[in-house]
């Protein structure tokens, strides 16, 4: 049984070949660029470990995590043509390297190239991966309209919320470890377990990456505090905070939220400690995780080889116990 | 043997459905507006006619058929965005009704529907299938990009830009008619007859749509006249004339083309004219007929079979003979 950071580095041998042709270059180019900038490959990686918990690693595996690491790709450059965002990981987003017509196409084929490697799978098992991928596929394009969506309503409801954060960032993480989970011959219930795993761990990172970014160590998260609060980004903070304070705290954050106010950062978080927001967010984080390992426990696979798993989820929601 | 009516009006009877769940509408309704504005459904169609040749039609082919569609709607959708056009068949284009970053992503999750049906057919030429669909899908991109890229270039020659309308426009077709055949149980021969029958009836159709822009009877063609030389469009007979025409003729076509002379359209006509421009695109376009028809012709199928392709042909590059 492989560590994450070895089925990692297994994964980043095979992935780090040339994906696309070299001509038109005006075309490939950027996908290549895009690819080399990197990222943590997580989806990919856990494909992998939900297969090799039932087994040795079948290749078909190594396809599907070509597959979905593409997928993904493909759906930052399309993400951040809708964000604006001049920076990914440091680096200038493919819109604004190359302009937004060609980053609309380089995703595009980076797309048809996700499809390629899925092809290749063996055909006993490829209408069935096809229909989870697809399925994900749509929900994180649903989960992305939403989001937009979010953005132009005053409420938006938790439930609401949540709902829209497993349809963009969880499905995709359950289904690359259901999909892993099909290609080892896992049962109905191993397979649903594994999702469910997913599904919450993947709640559970955003509500940490909300957290994180309103209370979180600069140095550490490595991004600007409050840059949520900043962009008036609707969070599980601030959709709490307007469910659960009183009327003179809602006003007060309703206020800030439109204002330019140069304290404005740290007005809001004062307002999100007094409300508990806080202690709320800390508390939903654990009730997902805990949800989460529930489903690990119950996956009829030995627990040596499910340490993997329980390390990686650790390491995501950086919870050292 | 159906004719392109009939298997028309039995494609669009089974593709008059809604293809998209409800919810979000924000990201569906989008989708099922653009189906609903129609189009000719050449390309399904072919796809169809070619499958009937070798027999009786399987229904895989109705499922491709739709893949195929929606495919070419999907492009539709995300050149719009690209080319900034407002219209599309008199109507809205999505980005312009519902949005850019809304147009981008009911788009890519078009796509994905694509691929849904895609994956219902059998799985002994699944692969197969997948296969030719996308080496057409990324030459549909690849066209499309130096399409764009042929714009801000002084200098096109004839064979860059032949090459260019193949990917853009012929191997869709070309695919469309090869995967009807595979279905059909056509052997290699067969297929790559159909393939390259696709192929040159795409060039012939991209050389008169160019044509008809500059010499049509306007109220024939349904577009204005001029309309590519309007837009500085490099076409057929901008290419021929900068290729072919003496030194003075080149210059004052080149400063027309950078020109807001109220008289252009008129000018490069005659210049065209001047150039025997005109005379030689007739028989450019006679000439891919030709090779469309020589490959129909070598199809080991009764006659009256290929009757109603050939009856396609004629319709598509309008030759009543």
């Amino acid at each position: 049984m492989n560590s994450f950071e070895e089925l990692s580095a297994d994964f980043n041998r095979k992935f780090s070949v040339r994906h696309f042709p070299s001509v038109p270059a005006t075309l490939y180019d950027p996908d290549e660029y895009f690819l080399s900038i990197g990222g943590k490959r997580i989806r990919p990686v856990m494909c992998l470990m939900a297969n090799e918990l039932f087994g040795s690693i079948n290749p078909d595996a190594y396809h599907v995590a070509a597959a979905i690491e593409l997928f993904h790709n493909f759906t930052l450059i399309h993400d951040d043509i809708m964000d604006k965002a001049p920076l990914r990981r440091g680096m200038e987003t493919v819109h604004k390297k190359y302009g937004e017509s060609t980053a609309l196409l380089s995703g595009d084929v980076m797309m048809v190239k996700a499809y390629d490697y899925l092809s290749k799978i063996d055909t006993s098992y490829l209408q069935k991966i096809i229909l989870h991928f697809n399925t994900a596929a749509r929900q994180v394009c649903e989960g992305q309209q939403l989001d937009m969506d979010f953005e132009k309503l005053e409420h938006v409801s938790l439930t609401d919320y949540i709902n829209m954060i497993e349809l963009k960032t969880s499905v995709l993480l359950a289904a690359s470890l259901k999909m892993g989970a099909i290609l080892g011959g896992a049962g109905k219930g191993n397979q649903d377990h594994l999702y469910e795993f997913g599904r919450n761990l993947g709640i559970a990172f955003q509500v940490q990456d909300d957290y994180l970014d309103a209370f979180g160590d600069p140095a550490k998260f490595g991004k600007q505090l409050g840059g949520d609060i900043l962009a008036n980004k609707k969070t599980f903070l601030v959709i709490r905070a307007l469910e659960s304070c009183n009327e003179k705290q809602r006003s007060e954050l309703k206020m800030l939220m439109t204002s330019d106010d140069p304290e404005k950062v740290q007005k809001v978080l004062t307002l999100f400690q007094e409300c508990g927001v806080d202690t709320w967010a800390s508390g939903l984080k654990e009730k997902y995780i805990e949800l989460a390992e529930h489903h690990l426990e119950q996956i009829a696979a030995p627990a040596t080889r499910k340490e993997s798993l329980h390390k990686l989820m650790q390491f995501l929601v950086q919870r050292d116990h």
